[in-house]
């Protein structure tokens, strides 16, 4: 198992856009075979930043996820909207480390 | 719903008894009722960095985690093993917003 968190930040004009079109991702992502978690998360201290928590079955599984058509249309979209570039950043996980208690 | 997701660095002589206080700490936390997740997880790219993803059912399940004794007894024996003191950031959940999906 591996988790990728993403770190997003988003253009304040285009905060409601991307909560739409990372809601469409997430409801893809997690029908995904390799996928057991597809978060989306909002920060309370600053609306322009979101976390995409995601958690894969392997590294492999991981980066099929960036093959679908689905985060290829993600990505294209969200693309103009960013404040910044993304950051994922990948780990390892200590608990729960049973695969059941993931999805 | 919410989530804080702490951010921890730990002395690199201490990220072995990190990784054992925390499982501990983990089993402890996710029996509280209020818990809904509560990941432990080290980064590939520096292995004496960690985060601790907690998902609680209200921000008042959230504070009830700092007065429990596993909580107490987990941050005064990690204390002295920080390399920095911890971050954390409290964020909304945009998806999924099921409670279901998440525990």
């Amino acid at each position: 198992m591996i988790v990728t968190i993403v770190n997003v930040h988003v253009k304040p004009e285009h905060v409601d856009d991307f909560i739409k079109t990372t809601i469409e991702n997430h409801k893809n992502s997690i029908k995904e075979s390799g996928n057991l978690r597809f978060d989306a998360l909002q920060c309370n201290d600053d609306p322009t930043k979101f976390i995409l928590y995601e958690a894969y079955i392997s590294s492999e599984a991981a980066a099929e996820h960036k093959n679908t058509s689905h985060y290829a249309v993600w990505k294209d979209t969200v693309a103009p909207w960013m404040a910044q570039p993304r950051q994922g950043t990948t780990y390892t996980i200590i608990a729960p480390n049973e695969v059941t208690l993931w999805k």
